[in-house]
């Protein structure tokens, strides 16, 4: 028998291994608190059972639930650097609201998984905080969660951050790109500055969250940026929004709906055009807004890889006939024309008019 | 402007950032290959959407959705430690699997969430045939999920893990405990080991995954234990179980349903039980696996502690009253009666015979 396994002499408590069950409960009663008011009518019971219950009822023809898991990626780390949880919250539910809203799905409930090491129990509340306010935004039961303590996996005072949506759609409602043509018209919506995605690259090539010490990394983003009209923490941090309430009216005159995550546009585009068709976009429909240049300018980025790992100023891209797009010009503010759908040669790419 | 926002010499690709995103692509197509097994008739299109779609249909009268998220905690640490990755894979589901099947919810749909920095994709790819072999088995739809590529969050080669799953049943069938009384029989059925719940405990009695070198760790864990007629870390890993087919057919017959998860018997009985009723547990019914003796005794753990971190080998608590507690013993293998439901005096413990 090795030496570890003789007894200790004092006994040891859960607490003693870095789990604090105490700070657990509290933290479970703010999230009760925080649940109760993003709520909906259809959530039986509450909080604290095994599983959260949501009556859908029989007032569908044919539900079809539509369902995203997704993530905040390495921008926690700004958040943490400048000690700001709740806008990544906030991210974490617009995100997810956003992804099954391209399938025309109203989403109904939201739970969240928390896994961190010592984070305080204040910073907690705020996370939650962030996506209770975001679920009460896009009227978003959120339905429960789990909060994991996991020393020795994150570093202390780390934390990683996932949500679950859960949506519904008449089947014959949904949305899938498949009745796209020819001439069919691109429409912009604009982000609000990286949304979610990047932060890896930017993190590098700025040198926050890179182990240079939280003093260093504060003071960076902190830091007036002329060109950005503000600090480059506050442009990073820019709350990544949830198209529902502009989306969910024009839904009848859409064919199809990408939203701009990890890969851009030439990555997120082709994902709903069915074969034989390629999104002609006019880059000079729009001038990204100074965030991309600075990010560009400071990495030494080219052209194609910009547009490969940034949104470059579009969160979402829908597609409608010409009629229709018009209306949708109209009714969706900020909104622009940013391309055409075109025929496709074999073996040529889906996207056209962005740098390679 | 500081030194840092300067052009660099070479221009920066995401991949230096520590995101590969070709990786990432070669692990979604084997996560398609994986989802393509672990599917139902009710999938409609593939994993790559920004969604997952699931047709629920119409043949519910009153439909009620039943979710929920859980982790594997740092179980995972254990699993990196000996480099075997299916099982935490499996854990995670059977966990879900289970947190709603005390609802009694029939289990519809999973989707996963993996965050890391550098796990090699043979592992990614090992973790996911374990989600996707549980989620089979469990005749669950893999629908979707996200790989998060996280440098700097996580230390290389960590990981985290989280599922979401979501379940249905009609209204009228859903346990909640309410229909619990006053002399129904509490049923054990019998939990793998510690199932996914106290893992950073083993890990500070016997210095696992604290930073004392990976040979180290292996080694401890590798070592043949005559109490154990095995390895601990074989005892450690053993996978989660999942009691979907062992109590689908008994739902008619329940009253109420309790996961012993974070918190143990103390922790997890009382969640289901109406007020003024308390668990009368019998301890002489059973006696738990020699695992978690090893474990008391090597960490000096006072009796309560461990019913109040562990399950003590007992994964789910079933509530029936006497006449449909016989047909249960009967159809469950390895059950048995381990408690009474008793009246409680106003403010006095909702779980009794436990040591204190």
């Amino acid at each position: 028998m090795s030496a570890s396994t003789e007894p200790s002499p004092t006994p040891l408590r859960y607490a003693d291994a870095g789990v604090d069950v105490q700070a657990a409960e509290a933290s479970i009663s703010g999230l009760r608190m925080i649940a109760g008011r993003a709520s909906r009518p259809e959530v039986l019971g509450g909080v604290g059972a095994f599983a959260g219950l949501f009556r859908l009822g029989g007032g569908y023809r044919d539900p079809v639930l539509v369902a995203s898991a997704d993530g905040v990626g390495t921008k926690l780390l700004i958040a943490s650097a400048l000690g700001r949880y709740e806008g990544v919250g906030q991210d974490l539910v617009n995100h997810c609201v956003n992804d099954i809203l391209t399938a025309g799905a109203e989403p109904l409930f939201f739970l969240d998984y928390l896994a961190t090491a010592g984070l305080p129990q204040e910073q907690r509340l705020e996370l939650v905080a962030g996506i209770g306010a975001a679920c009460e935004a896009n009227g978003v039961a959120l339905l429960g969660g789990e909060t994991a303590d996991m020393p020795d996996l994150y570093q202390p005072g780390d934390y990683d951050l996932a949500g679950f949506i859960v949506g519904v759609a008449e089947r014959d409602a949904i949305l899938d790109g498949s009745a796209i043509e020819e001439g069919d018209v691109l429409i912009a919506l604009p982000s609000t500055g990286l949304q979610t995605n990047g932060y890896s690259l930017v993190r590098e090539i700025f040198g926050v969250g890179k182990g240079l010490g939280a003093e260093r990394d504060r003071e960076l983003l902190d830091e007036h940026v002329e060109e950005l009209g503000g600090t480059l923490g506050e442009a990073l941090l820019a709350v990544h929004g949830s198209f529902l309430e502009v989306v969910r009216p024009l839904l009848p005159r859409l064919r199809g709906m990408a939203h701009i995550t990890g890969g851009g546009l030439p990555g997120n585009v082709p994902r709903i055009l069915p074969g034989g068709l390629r999104a002609q976009i006019d880059m000079a429909s729009w001038e990204p807004a100074p965030l991309f240049a600075h990010i560009q300018r400071a990495g030494g980025i080219e052209d194609g890889e910009m547009f490969r790992t940034f949104n470059m100023g579009i969160g979402m891209v829908l597609v409608a006939s010409p009629p229709d797009a018009a209306a949708v010009l109209e009714a969706a503010p900020g909104s622009w024309r940013c391309g055409v759908v075109e025929r496709r040669a074999e073996g040529a790419p889906a996207v056209a008019g962005l740098p390679e």
